[in-house]
């Protein structure tokens, strides 16, 4: 059973190989620009410079790896379960970030956040507020 | 540009039409079960309950809403941008939760968590830990 993905927009990073690409999230890391197309511009109406946003994107080039893996392709690592992991390769390679929006342009479709951890000119699936988002206690 | 999804397994709740679920998270709401389809309980290997998770779904049913709408589908509520909102009418609606693992069945590929907002029978798309999952600072 399957479901189609629209992609909305696509980000804009330093990265243009693989392997060039950081394993994590870097909160002071460079400016990365997202980039709606057109259709999209309207939806980002209440959004702010400031505010924290959930961005799902897409690891076109991961694998569908759909059970166990060692974390970061160490081969001393131990056998991990993906759904226990944030390694790329999974059954939907959706990627997620939460990161505070350093700038924001409406009426062009754009945002700057920064140290996203993908290759330039990834695929943008979703941008949510990031309001309680911490696990509920 | 499109990318397919698959469904990795299925999300029980107490919900089986729209004007019943919840408009959000219920931290204390009721036990929901994720089963996942059999080639993918391996990947649940070093998860553990108590543990936070992302859970990301899949609201089939809800439309594809690109630019603007007014929260809660109330009349009354100004028009706001589909991603300064977590309305489940976007582009591609998937649906993200982070929530505490209640039990967790690894040979069964079961895991039981608190209070989602979904129907019956919801479509899973992935499961990644929670860890660093505050925006950075």
């Amino acid at each position: 059973m399957t479901a189609q993905l629209t992609y909305i927009g696509r980000i804009s990073t330093p990265y243009t190989k693989l392997e060039d690409c950081p394993n994590n999230l870097q909160p002071d890391g460079p400016d990365c620009r997202i980039t709606l197309n057109s259709d999209y511009r309207e939806g980002l109406k209440g959004l702010a410079a400031g505010q924290s946003i959930l961005l799902l994107y897409w690891f076109a080039q991961a694998n569908r790896n759909p059970g166990l893996q060692r974390p970061g392709g160490r081969p001393d690592a131990p056998l991990t379960g993906t759904f226990a992991l944030r390694s790329p390769h999974r059954p939907n390679p959706i990627a997620a970030a939460v990161v505070p929006i350093q700038a924001l342009d409406e009426e062009a479709g754009t945002l700057v956040v920064k140290g996203l951890d993908c290759l330039d000119g990834t695929p943008l699936l979703d941008i949510k507020p990031a309001t309680r988002w911490e696990a509920p206690t």
